[in-house]
């Protein structure tokens, strides 16, 4: 089966249980228009990647712990829209949770499916308790305080910031998740693999950076030029766009030469290759690459 | 080591493992302060009494899990202040989290802590696991959706609402999770302390009722008489003071003949005695009691 399809099943039915009677209907409504359609799951994908990697020991287990991963970050996305945040009316291209049910209903959304990740993880127990206990640890240790995306998030409501703590929390820390629970779901140990998650954390970031300066509101469905306008940090300001372009290929080349000893190394390699080729933006694509002989 | 004690203790070294650097000062600071000086600790105080009753056998496990429940309480009281539900400037007698932090700080505080609950029982796991992961499914379900407080709130966002599912979840939910998780953790089966837990709740609910209708605004600390302005239901507005008593007095015995055979069972049938003899408000204490000879 797909990735995307194991992904998508998993998580409709972690959601399905949550809706059961007796559910309160709205909110329960809700908490499905938070995680559909979704965007490119590329956590989850990562983590079944790695998993596959690792020999895919545990498929089930695997399946719960890319949907809690991804259930996880669509909270968090409800929560950072909502109007003492980021007060983001568009997600995904229909309005956000607080616009279309209200902000109480996003606060308990975003409540639930927290919550919701944990259980879907620990309803697998019974098999191997001892690596779902794992990964409840370290999706909780990569979402909470202090090194999880809320103190990430924290970090934006300090008057001077740990600039290296903040990125790592706020964009590395559910790529770190990603591929240390896709080693434990596939029966390895987690520690190998958290340079992978950090390194491809860090691409997202520069790749970020470089769509914010390089395209118009309209192809990016947000304000553009948000960080240079607010003086934040940003890889395109600190090294050009080439400059930013090449180190966004040198953090994935690195991301590749951390991949640990595993089975399914070389299929891996690929699938980190083709995101970096997904995540840089058109009009940087020229940049920072080795020129291809007759082109 | 008194209860109080060894609740209080097992809270503070969670909050000071989510405190440690690189955590951002201010988040750091307002998980303390959502969690201290604490109420009652009504909760974790009946998971150890359950715990102790089955024989405490594994006392360390038992403190963590008292500590996840009651920070998970906090946390609940954190979100439920928020604006856009009781907008509570006061709570315990200081200003709410958001009034003394801000909004964005109480929201990520309140996920902080959710996360933290159930970080801090996987935490514990390398010694049993598998009791430390039904620990993390029993407080997920006592907490989320469906039947959890995260769906006693989402019912008070419906035009129609079913009254026994939105006791249950709203004031029961976390009671249930408290004997339950004391039996997981004490080394028995939860099913049969579920009973226990739904009356302890069940009894709170009539007890507030009866401190809603009987004191004043001073004594309450909140506005008083706000069920019979709201026309919400009432156990005094349907059966009187006194009938109201004796219905929390025939509860509470209920609860306490369904406690399950245990090799504490008289020690927790007197703390759930002691409990009726705290909630039951002053002025109706001399209501639906049997009379004592000479007195």
């Amino acid at each position: 089966m797909p990735l995307r399809s194991r992904i998508d099943r998993a998580i409709h039915s972690a959601i399905a249980d949550a809706q059961s009677p007796p559910a309160p209907p709205r909110l329960a409504s809700a908490l499905e228009y938070a995680v559909t359609p979704g965007g490119a799951r590329i956590r989850p994908t990562i983590l079944l990647s790695v998993a596959m990697a690792c020999g895919d020991a545990n498929p089930v287990l695997a399946d719960r712990a890319a949907a809690a991963l991804e259930i996880m970050h669509c909270a968090s996305l409800v929560h950072d829209d909502m109007p003492c945040f980021d007060d983001a009316d568009v997600r995904r291209g229909k309005p956000s949770v607080h616009k279309a049910y209200s902000e109480p209903l996003a606060l308990l959304t975003g409540d639930s499916l927290i919550i919701l990740a944990f259980e879907t993880i620990a309803q697998d127990g019974g098999r191997d308790p001892s690596q779902a206990l794992e990964l409840v640890l370290t999706l909780a240790r990569r979402t909470g305080m202090p090194f999880g995306i809320c103190a990430g998030q924290g970090w934006e409501s300090e008057s001077k910031v740990d600039l290296s703590a903040y990125h790592l929390a706020k964009t590395g820390a559910l790529f770190m998740a990603a591929t240390e629970m896709g080693a434990i779901a596939g029966g390895q140990e987690a520690e190998p693999w958290t340079e992978l998650g950090a390194r491809i954390g860090e691409a997202f970031q520069v790749a970020d950076d470089l769509r914010d300066a390089l395209m118009d509101e309209a192809s990016l469905g947000k304000p553009a030029g948000q960080d240079d306008l607010h003086g934040r940090p940003n890889a395109v300001t600190e090294f050009g766009v080439e400059g930013a372009t090449q180190r966004l290929r040198d953090i994935l080349a690195g991301a590749i030469a951390s991949i640990p000893s595993c089975p399914g190394e070389a299929a891996l390699a690929g699938m980190v290759k083709a995101t970096a080729d997904r995540i840089i933006p058109e009009p940087a694509r020229h940049h920072g690459r080795p020129p291809v002989p007759g082109e």
